[in-house]
């Protein structure tokens, strides 16, 4: 049984600001709190879950120090975020990485330019993780990665990647030696341009990457349209993943 | 100004009983509009517009025989169905293509199986629209075109490509001569498999494609992923784009 005290305590967490105060986070669902129980990327520190769940999760639960407390589906209503809350709901405790220089200089690293839209975001990190993008870095006016709706659509993506938010200005420094490639409209065809690794930039959903990091795009590609009078634009996540999709393939496929 | 039956009346179209019994849907948003009144796809029969636009619109309203109406931004407030409205929206009438079967021997169609989102569908009839694909075929089980958003997030593209529902057992009497593609798990390589024209299945957001549709799927492909221990899943329209573009990219690019 929950305690009204504890059912404000989670409803607080459905907040930016009292998450950021907490550094704790809000991750749902039977797949999702499993793999972040038995991932130590993270840490879970505390379990809201139905019978239905609790009674399958012996194995699972040995010896973890987490608290556990059982709830009704009604009171998991209370406190989940889902239109459909699915037996469990956990409170897992932020990570704050740091650039990994050596990845940037020696793998593919995705900087995502002002993307506004928690499930693009979300999205976004999902499809780094399927193509072995290993570092996302989120300009400091992104969305937040702890938004529920970013985990969600992450699919456990996050713990697998490592996302950190920092300046285009900050990151500069490290980016001399290496190729800038940024998504535009007037760029290389990425089909005929030959890839490498280094820094991808996508950028914002409406407005596409900023003036400011444009400065530092050295290597501007293009996703070609068929036809001149078709689309004017894909969205930035679809974009996002035919281009990493691209690198992925020259990268490991080309001949 | 806008009267309280027209604004029932409108209100009566943001539901799909009400859009499939008068053969009317709603498209909105000044760049959205002004692409359905130019294009010749599709007819517009009523206008609902700010002051702010219609003092703009002059030309393009010269020799149009819809009927137009003045109405305030809370009006407007009103009738729409988006969070933040502007300034014009319009009802036009629904069309309902027949299979080419010319495009279907000579290109690449797109076949929907079991689409649920209307933001996805509306996002995969803009992959497509980008990727050139003319065709577009869902499942009779697949959500709405004509649902305001599959109409929004297809951000003008089904006014070039033409969308149609068939069921899959109606569509197998034209497919014994060409190539399936199904986009499943454990297919082939897509970027090793030699991609050709053809029709392209692209399965339900949670369980793919189903079990009766994969019966007719004769090259299953898959879009790899870089390690074993990664995302299980792309989502549907992320792996659609990708897919689109590989078969874009062999059919013009490859050498």
């Amino acid at each position: 049984m929950i305690s009204k005290n504890q059912i404000k305590y989670i409803q607080s967490l459905h907040s930016k600001k009292n998450r950021d105060q907490e550094g704790l986070f809000i991750i749902e669902g039977v797949k999702l709190v499993t793999e972040f129980i038995t991932h130590e990327a993270y840490q879970v520190i505390e379990v809201f879950a139905t019978s239905e769940y609790l009674n399958k999760q012996d194995e699972l639960f040995k010896g973890r120090e987490f608290k556990i407390t059982e709830l009704t589906s009604e009171e998991l209503q209370k406190i989940s975020l889902l239109t459909s809350p699915n037996q469990v709901l956990a409170i897992a405790r932020m990570v704050t990485p740091e650039l990994d220089i050596s990845l940037l200089n020696n793998s593919t690293t995705l900087f995502l330019d002002d993307i506004r839209d928690p499930g693009n975001l979300g999205t976004m990190i999902r499809i780094a993780d399927w193509f072995g993008i290993k570092q996302v870095i989120c300009s400091p006016t992104s969305t937040e990665l702890y938004n529920p709706k970013t985990v969600q659509a992450s699919m456990g993506a996050i713990l697998r990647v490592s996302v950190l938010k920092m300046s285009i200005q900050d990151l500069a420094p490290h980016l001399k030696e290496i190729p800038v490639y940024g998504a535009v409209l007037t760029g290389k065809n990425i089909y005929t341009s030959s890839l490498s690794s280094g820094l991808l930039v996508i950028g914002n959903e409406s407005n596409g990457i900023s003036a400011e990091t444009l400065t530092y795009v050295n290597a501007p590609i293009t996703i070609p349209p068929a036809t001149s009078n078709g689309s004017e634009s894909l969205n930035a996540a679809n974009a996002c993943a035919i281009i990493c999709s691209e690198f992925h393939r020259q990268l490991n496929y080309s001949t």
